[in-house]
C-alpha cells in the first residue's frame, strides 16, 4: 500500500496558534512548513485545485505584521464550492475555470477577520455532486478520498494542513473524513451562514470542518458559528448511547459492523450504557427521500444558475439534474414532509439516548478513483440536519480506515463536541 | 384618535386551521374573509403593495381541492422583500417595481407546501431600511406602524390576517410589533433557510413572524424552521427574569419604564423571581456596533446588487451606504469581535438568568409617517442572535400600544416559546 502518511508529527491548529502567540513561531513559518509539505506530497495526491505561494506568504506576512488575534497562526484550506476573493472558485466545474469572486463567503471573512490564513482551494467534484477530482487517497493512493470535499480531507489527512473546511449536502464530510481516517464534523444545519458557499440544495447543503483532532474542530466551530451563544444550559453528560448499524439503509461491510460492535464493547467497558436500537420505521426510506430532495433542489439550483449550459456539465451530474427535472413536485414535497415526521420520534428517543453510533460508510475507501463512494450512511442525517461526525479510531487489518459516525438527536452542537471528545478518549484508551 | 382596530373578532391561525380540518370552513371562506377585511381598512392603512383577488380566489380554491395538509386554513402576508413566484416582489424600491421573482422564498415555499395560503405583500421601507412606506398604524392613522415589516405589522393589527412574515436586520420585527400592539418574534439567527429573502446584512439578516397570539407564532415557527430536531432535554421551567431598562441605549420614555416596572410587579406577584440587571459593561456600546457592522454589509450588499444605480435610492438609504463605505474594514470587523465578547457574559448570565425583559422601543409609535421609530433597543439583540419578541400587554392612558421585549439568554427557540406563553399568562391574569 503507497501511502504519503507520515508519523503524525503534524501539529494541530490549537498548538499552532499557541505558538505563534507564544512567539515560537510566526505566520510565515507556518505558512512556508505547510507549503513544504504540500511540496512533498502534492504531486502524490492532488489535493489542492489552487495553491499561489506567493498569495499565501504575502498574506502570512500581512498577518504577522498585525496585532494578536484569535485565529492567528490557524492555516486552513478551504473548499473550492466556497468563495475566496483572493483565489479562483472554480466549484469544481470547467464552467468556472478561472472565476473570481468579487468577495469571500462568510465563513471565509470571518477566519480571515480572526487572523486565519487560506493556504489554498481544495479540490471539489464538480458542483460538490459525485463527478470526482483527480484526488488520491493520502492512505492508499490507488483509492479515491472520498466526495465531494475530497481535496479538505487528502490535505488534512497528509499532514499539509491542521483544518480545511468542506460542505455536505449528501454525505461530503463525514464520507471523505471517513475514508481518509481524520474528524469530519457536520455541526446542525444553519449553524453558520452560507453566504458565499456554492448553493446546491438548499434544504441540505451544510458547511463542515475537516480536522486531525476534535480540539481543532471546537476551535473552528467556536470561531466560525454564526448563532453566537452557547447552548449549555442544563447539559447532560454523555452516558447512553445506542448502536444503529442501520443495515436497511444498504449493505454494510463486515469490518465496519465488527469496529461498530468493538466501539459499542469499548464504550460498555467504560461504564457506558450501550443499548441496540432498533432502526424506527420512519427511517426506513430516508435516503432515498433525501435522493429525491437534493435532485429536485439541485436541478432548481443549476438551471438557475446555467441556463442552457446546464447540457455541458458531466454526464453524472446531468442524471442528477434529469432526475430532479422529471421528479414531480408532490414527490418531493412528500419527501420533504416524509423527512419532518422522521425527527419527530427524535422527541422520545433523545430523552434516553445521549448519542447514536451508526457507520459513517458501507465500508472502506473504493479501489480507484472513478467513484467517490456511496454517502447513503449519511444522507438521512443531513436531511434531519442533526450534528454528526465521523470518528477515525478503527482500521482494518491492512491499515485502511474505518469510520464510526457519532450522531446527536438534539442540535446542541457545542454538547456534541464534548461528548465526541469523550468517546476519542474512550475509544483511544486501553480496555 | 383614529383606529381601525375592532374588538379583537379576528380568529387565530390556529382556530382557521381547526375550522377548515372540521369542514366548518374552507380556505376560499378565509380567503373571502381575509379580502373582506382587507376591503375595510386597506384604503386607510396601506398594509399592501401587493394584493391580487384573482390569484388569492384561484390559489384558495387550489387548496382546497388538495387533500389535508398541516397548515391548510393558514393565511399569511409576506413581507415585499421575501421572494415570492406568483406575486411581484419589489424590496420596497421602485428599482424593482413589477420585479418578479421565478422562485418562492424557502420559506414561502415551505409554507405554501404545507398548504398555506400567501395572501399578499406586504409593504416594506425601501430594502428593509428607513424609507418609509405609506403605511399607517392601525391603532392610530396619525401614526407609524413602525419598519421596516410595516405592512406586515399593520395587516396582522388590522385583523386582515392572523399571521405575516417580517425580517428583522435591525429592529425590523420587534419594533413595528411594539408599536401596533401584536406580538413579534425575532427566532434565533441561523433558524431558518433566508434564502429568496432579500440579502440587506448577512451577520445580522433574520426571519421574523408577526401575529396577535403565541400559538400562531408557534404555529408557524415550527412548521417554517429548517433546523428539525427540538432542543428541549433538560429544559428548565421560567424561574427567573432580569429586568433591563437598557436606558444607556437611549432615552426610554416614562411611560416604558412604568409598564416594564409594572410588568416586574406582576410576575414577582405571580411567584417568579425577578431581580434588575446591571448592563454588563461590553453590552453598552452594542448599538455602535451594531450600526457599523449593518451599515458596512448593507453598503457591500447595495453596492453590488445596484451597481452604479445605487445612487438612484432614497437618500435616507444612501446614508447608510455612505456610511458603510467610509468605514474601514477594521473598524468593521472590531465591532464583530466586540459582538462575540460581548456575548462571552451569557455563559454566566444563562445559569441564573431565564429570560431578559427590556424596552421593545423608546415610546410608543412615533407621529407621522416619515420616521419609522429607533431600532436601537432591538440593534443589540440582532447583532447577538438571540431569540426575542415584543408582548403586547400595556397600553398608555390614550390607549396607544407599549412593548415589551422579552430575550433568552440562549438559542433555544421553543423553550423561549414556551416562557412567553407563561409570561403571556401571567401578564394578563390580574394580580
Amino acid at each position: 500500500m503507497t501511502t504519503v502518511i507520515s508519523s503524525e508529527s503534524a501539529r494541530s491548529a490549537v498548538e499552532e496558534i499557541a505558538a505563534v502567540a507564544s512567539r515560537r513561531s510566526t505566520v510565515v513559518d507556518l505558512a512556508r512548513a505547510a507549503l513544504s509539505r504540500a511540496g512533498e506530497v502534492e504531486d502524490r495526491i492532488h489535493a489542492f485545485c489552487c495553491l499561489d505561494e506567493q498569495v499565501v506568504l504575502e498574506s502570512a506576512e500581512a498577518i504577522d505584521r498585525h496585532g494578536d488575534k484569535p485565529l492567528k497562526g490557524l492555516v486552513v484550506g478551504v473548499k473550492d464550492v466556497i468563495d475566496t476573493a483572493a483565489m479562483p472558485t472554480c466549484y469544481g466545474s470547467p464552467l468556472f475555470a478561472g472565476h473570481q469572486p468579487a468577495h469571500d463567503a462568510d465563513i471565509v471573512a470571518t477566519i480571515r477577520r480572526l487572523g486565519g490564513l487560506v493556504l489554498g482551494k481544495t479540490s471539489s467534484t464538480e458542483f460538490a455532486m459525485f463527478e470526482p477530482t483527480d484526488t488520491r487517497n493520502p492512505v492508499d493512493l490507488t483509492r479515491t478520498p472520498g466526495g465531494s470535499s475530497s481535496g479538505s480531507a487528502a490535505a488534512v489527512a497528509a499532514g499539509v494542513l491542521p483544518v480545511a473546511l468542506g460542505t455536505q449536502t449528501a454525505g461530503s464530510v463525514v464520507r471523505p473524513a471517513a475514508y481518509c481516517g481524520i474528524y469530519g464534523f457536520k455541526p446542525s444545519r444553519g449553524w453558520t451562514s452560507t453566504q458565499g458557499v456554492f448553493p446546491l440544495a438548499s434544504s441540505l447543503d451544510t458547511l463542515g470542518i475537516l480536522a486531525r483532532n476534535i480540539g481543532d474542530l471546537r476551535l473552528v466551530y467556536e470561531a466560525t458559528r454564526s448563532s453566537p451563544p452557547p447552548m449549555r444550559r442544563d447539559r447532560r453528560e454523555l452516558r447512553t448511547v445506542a448502536v444503529l448499524p442501520a443495515t436497511e439503509w444498504g449493505e454494510v461491510e463486515p469490518e465496519v459492523l465488527d469496529a461498530l460492535h468493538a466501539a459499542s464493547r469499548r464504550l460498555q467497558a467504560h461504564g457506558l450504557a450501550v443499548m441496540d436500537l432498533d432502526m424506527p420505521p420512519d427511517w426506513v426510506a430516508l435516503p432515498s427521500r433525501h435522493e429525491t430532495v437534493m435532485a429536485f433542489e439541485t436541478a432548481r439550483c443549476l438551471r438557475q444558475l446555467l441556463g442552457d449550459r446546464v447540457t455541458e456539465i458531466s454526464p453524472s451530474s446531468r442524471n442528477v439534474v434529469a432526475k430532479g427535472e422529471t421528479t414531480p413536485r408532490e414527490e418531493y414535497e412528500a419527501c420533504l414532509e416524509a423527512a419532518r415526521r422522521a425527527t419527530e420520534v427524535l422527541g422520545h428517543l433523545c430523552q434516553t439516548v445521549d448519542l447514536f453510533l451508526t457507520p459513517s460508510a458501507l465500508g472502506v475507501a473504493p479501489s480507484g478513483l472513478d467513484f467517490t463512494g456511496d454517502p447513503v450512511m449519511c444522507r438521512p442525517w443531513t436531511l434531519m440536519g442533526l450534528p454528526s461526525a465521523n470518528l477515525p479510531s478503527f482500521r482494518t487489518d491492512a491499515g485502511l480506515p474505518i469510520g464510526i459516525q457519532a450522531v446527536s438527536p438534539v442540535c446542541d452542537d457545542l454538547g456534541f463536541l464534548d461528548d465526541l471528545e469523550l468517546l476519542e478518549d474512550l475509544l483511544s484508551a486501553e480496555a
